[in-house]
């Protein structure tokens, strides 16, 4: 079964840490070891996992990804938001976490967030849990 | 079992909507719920998913792809295509939709897209889906 | 079970093979058919596949990625590792390969390929085989 994660975005591009909304997700589930895998729906946003401790890192993310992929550059599409469809093609619209023992094994220091690229929106992440059910 | 879709592209750089072949595969497969993983086993190309309905979405990724990485910048490797083996890391070889009552959940401006970055070529992807018969 | 790869990296940026790692656990795994997730849990690395036989593209991919994201450019994050932070998020910090009759379906010309973006350091990739044991 696919759960669905809401996420409120706050700015145009803004990275959301999503990471205590799927380890809920995945206690619910029961399973103890398996796969999480997390899917973006949307054509202007995307999803990452890095440095969750400081936030200057996401920062530096959204900056750097503004002046690899600038929102005015004389693109074809008419919506002004050719960036943004961009932006989601280099960062990716889903990724997947392992579980065992019925916990995300993320790395030390890694997040989950949300990537919007289009925003402020209402926006939501597609989750779904498969694995066996004994840690 | 593995499956393939064959792709011919039209252009040194080329996104080609793959998306009813995938989900031709997915109808033929019987699951109702699980996941499709989509693998490109070349090493010049990509897959990624992305707005299908205004074909300048693709022209402004192609484009983008083209100033960030050029085609010529005083490359190591000498077959000329050293461009096209670092866009296929920047966008990715592989990725997944989720499936739910037998259809792939692609939200509702997304299409898959295989990326050519060294065309015009014979290309394939292969599908795998695993997961559970009943909807 | 989720099994690890211990990778020793030897510069600041660096692509290591380690595509005979990772046959080697699929082959442990007596696993016919199935999926072979790789998993990075670290915030400045990432995991690529590409060209494993000429070692000019790995260093195309080097270079390229750091015209991308310099490594020095005004960043918030206090340190002076950011860049290796949004590399990280460009390349991802997982893939996947596809198992069939026993073996990793790589393209001919595909190797997997841990990418250190601030070492050199003692690193490891989570390797989680799933699949039915017949092939």
């Amino acid at each position: 079964m696919i759960k669905h994660v809401n996420v409120k975005t706050g700015a145009r591009v803004d990275l959301i840490d999503i990471t205590s909304e799927i380890e809920g997700l995945v206690e619910e589930s029961e399973v103890g070891e398996g796969v999480c895998y997390l899917y973006v729906p949307h054509t202007t946003a995307g999803i990452t996992i890095n440095e969750g401790a400081d936030p200057s890192v996401r920062r530096d993310i959204i900056h750097t990804l503004q002046k690899i992929v600038p929102r005015d550059a004389g693109y074809a599409h008419m919506e002004g938001n050719s960036d943004a469809h961009i932006k989601s093609s280099l960062v990716g619209t889903s990724t997947i976490v392992l579980i065992e023992q019925g916990r995300l094994q993320l790395g030390t220091w890694q997040s989950i967030f949300f990537c919007e690229f289009d925003g402020p929106r209402d926006r939501r992440v597609a989750v779904k849990i498969m694995g066996s059910k004994e840690p």
